[in-house]
This record gives structure tokens, C-alpha cells and sequence, in this order.
């Protein structure tokens, strides 16, 4: 077979000349603006023939601290298109893992949205890499300390159309870093290479995985920098896809409305998106019918939510599963074609599970005794490996606790059925470890959220004097549920599990603390509980 | 990314581990066999221990000579299970044919079926390279000259379940070998790699291709012996997909049968299969709405066949485009989503065409002046690139004419529209020249097989004195046209094409002689009629 390496910026020369006329709708500060794809690549093909000459060169980094819009997709393939490094920087992180991810990575460049300023302004002396700047913007009103300063438009107008991308890559040379959040210590580097990114895309396409389809309109939601937004970016231009980016600080309803107008048939996000658009949606008079799916990943949906859309909106969700090591994509909860004659009930706890690897993912469970037997009913730690999973972090010493014998050991707690189904049970530090017994935080969290009362619930492990653990519930109220009690709440999950699973108390909040990628911070409600029990002792 | 190789035996593995209650239903001499995946898992483990104890080792070819049934899909994965490179070898070919691709490919082992004992027997003893036959029979009942024999399911019960396959290989160790027939000379061998041929699955599982799925009943009538039955049976296995294998000597009220009897969901072959199946329906009471979709390729599909499919029967048909040496699949005639607002007519003409290359394929049309430019209705030859097509025939001198610049030359002359969409005009050695112009045989056959007495059409370039050469149709009326003249044909089609190209003749046939894939044998007729203008004047 021919030597023709697998190669990100062939993937937008595709798009350009198969499906130029296809959308890219983009909502920046100023709205919505539209682009062909032909517009598109010409402007990726300019800018990338700016970077050249700017300087960068094969295998800089890069960096992007951006929404999602058409000048971030641009740079997504414009940088590796200059021979660069796409490094994608999650604009949550603090200022202090700012400075550290862009200066581990020793970026090169940094492109930045103008509303984005403030983040970088105050750390600009700290950066030691970085040659310039880079202002994504639809105006040159912007006022920024930072210098040198390109203008990212500026350099679209004088660059070259005709711009012949770099080559001169083979195809485990890195395309991307991403940086994931470590609980404890700095962010960790996954670098995606251009291998791992092209067979990712084709696992994204697959009729069994999210069958993304140049018929879609697809929206991501989940932002461009965490996990390269699961690859949508890459894969929705290769296959000339229409894409819907949803721009800076969206709500809710600016997501309701999107659907709606732009006809959106496959959207992407964390469970917390999707309970969000569930109340724009119970709120305001939508049209959902455009939606052929919603994927969700990040973290697990309770049941009560994918019943929600399935039943309620009839929206079919896609429970998928996979972490920035892997992609994202590692697994995704379709159901076996002979599943679908179980009861709805048993179909929906396949749907909210982890589901089943995508092919050319191995997946497994590991515990103290070795692999785990399917429908044991045996926890232990999931391990992947494939051709799209890191096999370290970029130049961290932390690289040997997590790859292990060409494993990734995720850190996640899972159990395997008799079908192979995946369903995690609990962050390794998640489980609540209560008397030499492991309570699933994860399971406790799922029942709770499926009383029509509770907005989000999050169960964490409580010092506890006599069984060193034990399981505390923090729920935040829906509103009009007021007098909810913690009675109501425990004997709304009783019959589900044994006596001692039962939290020991049932903490009211007002909102949950959330991680930078909007899952719940359960170490900040660890803390700030921790002698919760012993006091009330 | 880890660095783990694209492998064939571990697509069985997969179907082992998450379909093992799925199923592959086999039609043997004996009739229909049932199995389940963890069944042929087994067998195939099985097979493969047999085989490395025969002394299979790396890289040696073991060739099949067999009908599609659940043996030659345990061949598949057990002989690269073992190390060795899968040679399915085309029955049909002549017995010169035969003994040449056999000794060429060195192959060690045969696989044979007993019904095919006749083809092997009597060129034994030039087969150099043979050092023993495994008799593929559902009974010991056979009679055979050929020796040393083994009994396949002798060697399957002696096997070991628990085998390993072998993994001491890169991705771009060769897994197969198929060989294609040439125009003169002996057939050339193209060899498939394990990364081609897991790239290819990957392309037949995309929505936006075949889309091919778990959820399919997927019925390979294309012969295993062809180019891997279009990649069928490895794609199918890996995603877990049921397989209905039609076995040996079918015909079309079988396939009519199976279609109805097992659901089948997806099947695929070349047209003159389908346009038996067409005659099966109309002359039968039939339940077709099973089937989500026909695959067709091999060779073109006149219009008037995918409308009797689409319409008529309201079954898709889904034509695609390639050949041995691209694996096969290159190219799909899916509409783009904006094309479905074209009237029926014009997509019908899209169904029709060649498509547009698969994700990871590049296809470009090049004549003496270059690239041929999108919509300039300029004919050239069709070019081809990718990770999933050859770069040589396997040791033949022929190689340096058909890969040139990184590129295949296909031989097939082609246009491209404005939407990049790959028609076939003809091959290059069908065009007709006639007075320094070319006319298309391919676009004259489409017109007159369109005629509603034509059961099939071939249109030949014959020598003429005046004009170099000119078109004459051999054509084979449908049962109840007995009366049609070359008038009736002429006139049918006169509206359509400019009065130069119009056949100086229509010559009726009984039967048109095909080539050992189906495909008309042009050749054959060409030669049988080179003086058939010169005779008339």
C-alpha cells in the first residue's frame, strides 16, 4: 500500500475542494458571521503562510486562548498547516496555570480573543517563549498591554492564498497539546499527533459511534480548548460537515435559540450544558425537532436527564466516554442491535452507561487480582490503550503513574457486565471507602439527581471516626422545591441500595462548585466539609 | 500516541469479545449453517494453531480457493492469525491463470472447497510451491487426487482455542493478496497490508460511505476471491455486524430468498448480480424491506437499474467505485446535503456517477495538458492516492506503468463536474476514436440498457476505414422483446446524443461473454467483430 501519511491539514484541503460550499456559522462578540469552507481554508491557508513567516517552524508550539468560532477553527489547522503545534489553552485555568502550561509548552505565538485580554495582560512578563501576540478580533478597537501585537485579520489580508501547507511532518510528528487538570500539582501535556488525530476523526464518522455526517449541522459546545473540542473541529471539516461554534459566554437559551435557527442535527457537551438547555427548553417555547442527537461526555449523565431528552424532547442522547488522553473519544453507550428488544427501562441504563470501546480502542478493568471477569460485578481501574491514547505527558514526570505496561490507567473506577458495558463507578479518589466496603459516590449522585426536586447533586467521602469514610450527599434545589428535606431525599433512594450505602447527611447548597471543564469540584466540597461528621459527633 | 499497529487478527478479537452472541449465517453445499461470532472466534484460533503447526511462519502465503461461507471468513483471520498473508485466489480464472498466480504468490498452503476440487486437481503437479492441501467440507465424503490432504475441521478440532495470534508484525507487513485479471498476460498480484486493510474498514463504516454497522445484516454477494468481498468481511467482523454468507453457485431467486428469510439489511455485488436480482423480484412475490441499502461496483450502473432499485422497490442503491488495487472502496455516489433539493432526475444522475473519494483518498483526472479543471467537461484518466492503495503489483514488471508519481493510474478515463463528482467515461482502451473525437462505449451502453426491452448492452469500438473507428452495440434483448430491431434502439437513444456518436450498427446477441468478475468482455467481442464494418461496406 502507498506510504501516504495520515495528515491534519489534508483534512481542511478536502473540506475546501469537495465541499466548499458548505457553512461554517460563527458567533463572535458582534453575532453571528457565515463562511464557506472555501472561505474558510483560503483564510487558514493565509494565516498559515503568516506563521511561516513570522517565524514558526516545524514542531513550535503555537497557543490558543479562544472561544469557539471560525478563527479558532482556522488556527486549528492553519498552525499544523505552517508545521506548528496547535496547543490549545484552556482559558479557565488560573493565572498561575496559565503561566505554567504556556511556558512548559514554550509557545511560540499566542493567539487570543479580545475579550480574553485580562487573562493574559497581567502574566505577559512571566511568559519566557513567547515571540507575539496574535489578536483574534473583528474590529482593531481592542487596547491591550501586550506587545508585539499582530492582528490576526491584518494578517489574513496580507497573506497567501495560495499557500502550499507544510509536509514535512510524517505521521506520529505532534499536531496538538492539550493541557488537562492534574488534582493536585500542575496541568499535565497531552500531545496528539497527526496519526492519532486523522484515526480519531474516522472513529467519530463511524454509523456506530456519533456517525458524524457531512449531512450534519453540527454544533459543538464543548469548547475548542478541552480535548480539541472531541475532535468535531477536525472531523466535521474533513467530512464537510456544517458547523454551528456558539462564540464566547453562551447561555442556555443562545444555545436553545442556535438549534432552533441554525437547524442543528448533533450537538456536543458536558452533562452540565445539557441540564442547562433541559431548563431553557422547559422554560421558553423551542424548536428541537432539527437535533438527531446529543452527545455528552466529560462526566456521567444521570438517568433521569437522558430520559429527559429521550422521552420528554425525543432527542436521542449518545453517552460517550473519554478524558483529553484519549482524544477524547474512547467509548461510546449505543446499543447492541438485539438490546433494543429489552424494556425501556434496561435500555436506558445501557444509554447512561459508559458503554462499549470504538473500534480500534482495547478497554479494560483492573483490580487487586487482575482483570476483571465481565458481569462479576467486580470494580476495579479502567485501562485503555489504542492508537489514539497518549502514551505519557509531555516532558512530566507524572507519565509513569498514569502509563503502565503500553496502558493508560485512567484513575477511573468501573465494572464490566456480562456484555462488556462499561459503567464507572467512581473516580479512584471518589469512592467513598467506609468500613473496608467501596460506596460509589458516582451511583449515590445518579439516584439522588433523579428526584424531580434536586437541580445537581454531588456525593463526597467524609472522615469518618469509625468507618473512615462515610458518604455525604450536597444537593442544590430546583427552584419551586424549597421545602425539600433530607428525609425526602434518603427515602427517595432507599429501596435502591443496601442500608449502609445511605449517605449520612443530606447537605443543602446553593450551587455546587464546578471544575474549569464544568464538573463538580468534589475536592473543594471534600475540604470545606471535611469535619462535617466529626463535628456533628 | 501509543504507538499501536493497525492489525487484522485483533478485528476478531473485538467481534469475539463484544458480539460473540452475533451471528454468521453460512450457506454451505449441505445449506444454510449457523454460528455465532465467539464460534468462529474459536474456530479461528483453532485454525490458525493448525496452520503455524503446519509450519506457517511470517510472511508465508496461504491461498483459499472458495465461495463465501463461514470457512473462507475463519481463513481470512487465521492465516494472518498465524503470520501468513491471506492469497485469495479467483476461481474463475483459466487453468494457465491458475497455476501461474499460485506458483507467482509461492503460496505453501491451499484452502480449498470440494466443489472446486476440479480446478486444483488437475494442475498439481505444477504447482511448485504447495506442500499440502486443507479440504474445506462439511462431511469427509470427498474424493480427491490431490495430497497431501488435511481435513479442515479435523484441523479445527485438534486446534487450540486458547491460541495467540501472531502479533510480530508492523502495520505494514503484508495480511493479503489478491490478484486482478490484466487486459493481456498474466494476472497481477496486489497485496494488502494490515494498515490498509483496517483504514479501508474504517472507510466502509462512515456514515457518509457505506455506513456499515452493528446494527446490519450484511450480505457480501461480491466474491470473497475479489478484492476481499469490498473489504466486507473484515469490516463487518470488526464492528460485529451479522454476516450472511451466500456460499456456493447462487442464484438470483436465492439471493431474492436469503434477502427476505434472513432481513437482510445491506448487500453488495456487481450490477449483472443485481440485475438478476431485479428479474427475481419481478418474476417473484418477495419481501425486499429489509434492505437498507444496495452496494454496487465492479462496474457501472446504468441509470435505469437504480431507478428500478429506488424507485420500483424502494430499496437505495449505493453506487461505489473502485478496483483490486484500491482495496477496493475510492470513491461513493453519495448526494451532498444540499444536492437532495435537485430534482429527482439530476440525483439520479449523481446515484449514478463514480462520487467522490472516501475520507483519506485523493482522486484527480489528468490528460496530456495537465489536471483536468472541475466542470471543464474534459475527459482524462483517473488518478488515484492513498493509504489504502497499492504502490505495486507484487514483483511485476507492470508496476512502473500503472503507479507513476505516487499516483494510480487507473485506466479508466473520467470528467469531473463543478462538484468534483468522478463519472466514468470508459476505459481508456474502450473509448471509441472515431475521426479524432472520442466517444464514451460507457455512456451509449447507459443510454440503450435503458430501453425497456434491453436486457443487457455492450457497446464496441470496430475498425472502419473512413473514420479509424466506430461504435457497433451488441445487445441482448429481454425475454418478450423479440421483435425490438436496431431501429427501435437508435431511435431511443438518437435524442440524446450528437448524431456522430450514434452505433453504425446494433448487432443482437443471446449472451454477452463476461469476464471471470462479471464485468462484459469487451475483448472478447472486439475481436469476434473487428471486421464486422469493413464486411458490411
Amino acid at each position: 500500500m502507498m506510504n501516504v501519511p495520515l495528515n491534519v491539514p489534508a483534512m481542511m484541503e478536502r473540506a475546501a475542494a469537495l465541499y466548499g460550499k458548505k457553512e461554517v456559522v460563527s458567533r463572535t462578540l458582534n453575532g453571528i458571521q457565515r463562511f464557506t469552507y472555501a472561505e474558510i481554508a483560503e483564510r487558514t491557508k493565509k494565516l498559515a503562510s503568516q506563521l511561516e513567516a513570522l517565524g514558526v517552524s516545524k514542531g513550535d508550539r503555537v497557543g490558543t486562548i479562544a472561544w469557539n468560532h471560525h478563527r479558532h477553527l482556522e488556527s486549528y489547522f492553519a498552525i499544523p498547516g505552517a508545521g506548528g503545534v496547535l496547543h490549545t489553552i484552556n482559558l479557565r485555568l488560573s493565572p498561575e496555570h496559565l503561566r505554567y502550561v504556556i511556558n512548559h509548552a514554550e509557545d511560540k505565538f499566542l493567539l487570543i480573543d479580545e475579550d480574553l485580554l485580562p487573562l493574559i495582560e497581567p502574566i505577559q512578563e512571566q511568559l519566557s517563549t513567547v515571540e507575539g501576540y496574535i489578536m483574534m478580533s473583528d474590529s482593531k478597537e481592542y487596547n491591550t498591554t501586550l506587545h508585539p501585537v499582530y492582528d490576526y485579520e491584518e494578517l489574513i489580508n496580507q497573506g497567501d492564498a495560495d499557500f502550499s501547507f507544510f509536509t514535512d511532518v510524517s505521521e506520529e510528528d505532534p499536531a496538538g497539546i492539550c493541557y488537562t487538570s492534574a488534582t493536585t500539582g500542575n496541568p499535565k501535556g497531552v500531545v496528539y499527533s497527526h496519526r492519532g488525530i486523522v484515526l480519531h476523526s474516522y472513529a467519530l464518522g463511524l454509523a456506530d459511534t456519533a456517525a458524524l455526517s457531512e449531512q450534519d449541522r453540527c454544533m459543538p459546545v464543548v469548547p475548542m480548548f478541552h480535548a480539541n473540542a472531541w475532535g468535531i473541529p477536525f472531523a466535521a471539516t474533513w467530512f464537510g460537515t456544517s458547523q454551528i461554534l456558539p462564540g464566547p459566554q453562551f447561555t442556555p437559551a443562545l444555545l436553545a435559540e442556535l438549534i432552533e435557527a441554525e437547524n442543528v442535527t448533533l450537538t456536543a457537551g458536558v452533562p452540565t450544558i445539557w441540564m442547562g438547555l433541559l431548563q431553557a427548553w422547559e422554560n421558553g417555547n423551542y424548536d428541537t425537532s432539527s437535533l438527531r442527537a446529543v452527545l455528552c461526555g466529560g462526566s456521567a449523565a444521570p438517568e433521569a436527564m437522558i430520559e429527559a431528552f429521550e422521552v420528554k424532547y425525543n432527542v436521542p442522547f449518545l453517552h460517550a466516554y473519554g478524558m483529553t488522553e484519549t482524544s477524547p473519544l474512547a467509548s461510546v453507550a449505543s446499543l447492541k442491535s438485539y438490546q433494543y428488544e429489552l424494556s425501556k427501562k434496561e435500555q436506558l441504563e445501557i444509554r447512561a452507561s459508559q458503554g462499549l470501546p470504538a473500534p480500534g480502542v482495547e478497554m479494560k478493568v483492573v483490580n487487586a487480582q487482575g482483570d476483571v471477569a465481565w458481569g462479576s460485578g467486580e470494580m476495579g481501574e479502567l485501562l485503555i490503550r489504542g492508537p489514539w491514547i497518549a502514551d505519557e505527558y509531555y516532558q512530566d514526570d507524572r507519565s509513569a503513574e498514569a502509563f503502565q505496561d503500553g496502558w493508560l490507567h485512567t484513575g477511573d473506577v468501573a465494572t464490566l457486565d456480562e456484555e462488556g458495558t462499561i459503567r464507572l463507578v467512581d473516580r479512584t479518589k471518589d469512592l467513598v471507602k467506609s468500613g473496608g466496603e467501596w460506596i460509589s459516590s458516582v451511583d449515590l449522585e445518579n439516584a439522588i439527581m433523579a428526584h424531580e426536586g434536586v437541580f445537581e447533586a454531588a456525593v463526597i467521602a467524609v472522615p469518618h471516626q469509625e468507618w473512615q469514610e462515610r458518604p455525604v450527599a450536597c444537593v442544590v434545589k430546583k427552584d419551586g422545591f424549597e421545602t425539600l428535606t433530607d428525609k425526602d431525599i434518603l427515602d427517595s433512594i432507599r429501596p435502591q441500595f443496601a442500608k449502609w450505602w445511605l449517605p449520612d447527611d443530606v447537605i443543602f447548597l446553593e450551587e455546587l462548585p464546578k471544575t474549569s471543564v464544568g464538573k463538580f469540584l468534589k475536592r473543594a466540597l471534600r475540604e470545606q466539609f471535611s469535619d462535617h461528621l466529626t463535628k456533628q459527633a
